[in-house]
């Protein structure tokens, strides 16, 4: 499967518009995907393995979307076959009283994988350029006056930028993805949690408020990307109206990362097999 | 105290060998400096107090120095008058294997001082360009070939400058210390350490083997602060053969950076002011 028109290395030029929210590529129906997605959570299985015993790369997926847009799911469904000793998965709620004391990087910087591991961010630190951006909350923090200006934001692109060059710079991958969904198909997926009482609880009065603000956030998420689309540390943009389209391009893509990694499993030296055939003769000799 | 020829606030033709480690100004004597060291002090708590009301900015302090610089007294003799509730120090020893498994920043930015607060570094990230440049351990650690090039050292410088940009940016100010000693200076405590019985603890064998790699930490040094010294996060390189001299330097620096952040106790609204005289109303009623 290809993804490359879904794939964002370079800002320049890049327009949200051109990426259409009901686009399925050449698949017409959930049944074409499922053995790509299959084939893919078979081959991330094994180079997971690799990773880890591996031990010099670190991946990071970072998940954003518009409410309902699918991440949990989508998290759900790719990841799901990877052994979870292997996997850390965080959400990243409205910050803590403790976390708006500290710098807006800190909450993420202290879960970041070490080596060997993948870290999956349910949001992220992009949305301190995001809801954060929209509403201008920036402007209510307890910081000085010279860190509250105007160019609150772009700064902080900058420093993103910075940020991730850094984590590539020391091992680790940073891949994002932001799953586009159209208005109609939210004002669906929210009519659904309404009327299904198992989904209810996913539904809060706040999420109607936001949808208010539905283009403003379009226009800070084309701004967020541009921004901070890398060779290095891509985004995705992923059509996420049909949910099984969304699992297999984020699937390969994953997958996609995990292949440029391309873990190793360590080599042995002749003196350690010379150990090892020690080690195994004196378990052969208790018998 | 004029301390502006120990500001390092450009690395732009800066050379160590322009500062002597014996260096005491116009002072002559411990008893000259104690007057100026008491008042600092005194100055620092009154400011340390408004900083944590006001909790819109950080301070973070580094300390770096060759072995028997004298970092753990001089933090003991200038932060010892300080609210150790508003003051954190760390001390960044030898790094775990946990600690490896991550990125070089990692262990730092967890124990960054919240807003409000000072962090005290004793010994720093500044390691990774120190004792891992004259070691050369990089090439050992296991990460990607691409992440340990001859190019590593000076990669770090640049991710160093943007990492303390970004924390002046959010609100923490960052303030950096080499208490630059002479070899001679280190050989005489060295010899005291092995000497005096209550000493001894201070001393190990490895010093004095580190001690051959002097000029290479001297550049070392040179280079990291070169490379790293900012007009917002500032060396100071300060003269430390005589501790009385370097507490002085560094508690008038300490004193001048509160000064600079210049923190308020917050502004109590005429709202606020009402519901305060009215508890007190409610509180001598009760009387």
């Amino acid at each position: 499967m290809n993804i490359k028109k879904y794939r964002v290395t370079d800002g320049d030029g890049f327009s949200l518009a051109d990426f259409c929210p009901k686009d399925t590529g050449k698949c017409k129906a959930s049944g074409d995907v499922q053995k790509i997605i299959t084939q893919n959570i078979s081959q991330m299985k094994e180079l997971q393995d690799r990773l880890y015993a591996d031990g010099k790369t670190a991946l990071l997926l970072i998940f954003q979307a518009m409410d309902a847009g699918g991440k949990d799911s989508a998290i759900k469904h790719v990841m799901s076959g990877v052994n979870p000793q292997g996997v850390d998965v965080f959400s990243f709620k409205q910050p803590s009283k403790k976390e708006l004391s500290h710098d807006y990087l800190w909450r993420a910087v202290k879960v970041l994988p070490p080596r060997g591991k993948i870290a999956i961010f349910n949001r992220s630190y992009y949305e301190d350029v995001l809801i954060v951006k929209v509403h201008r909350l920036y402007e209510n923090h307890n910081v000085p006056e010279r860190c509250k200006g105007e160019d609150t934001i772009e700064k902080r692109y900058a420093q993103i930028r910075h940020f991730e060059d850094y984590l590539w710079e020391n091992g680790i991958v940073t891949v994002k993805f932001f799953l586009h969904l159209s208005k109609e198909m939210q004002r669906q997926r929210f009519l659904k949690r309404i009327n299904e009482k198992d989904k209810n609880w996913k539904f809060c009065l706040g999420d109607i408020e936001e949808r208010q603000y539905w283009d403003d956030y379009q226009d800070a998420y084309q701004s967020a990307i541009a921004a901070t689309a890398t060779r290095h540390s891509p985004w995705y943009v992923v059509p996420a109206d049909k949910k099984w389209f969304a699992r297999a391009v984020i699937s390969t893509a994953v997958l996609d990362a995990l292949q440029q990694i391309d873990p190793q499993y360590p080599k042995i030296t002749h003196a350690q097999e010379a150990e090892l055939e020690e080690c195994k003769q004196r378990l052969l000799e208790e018998g």
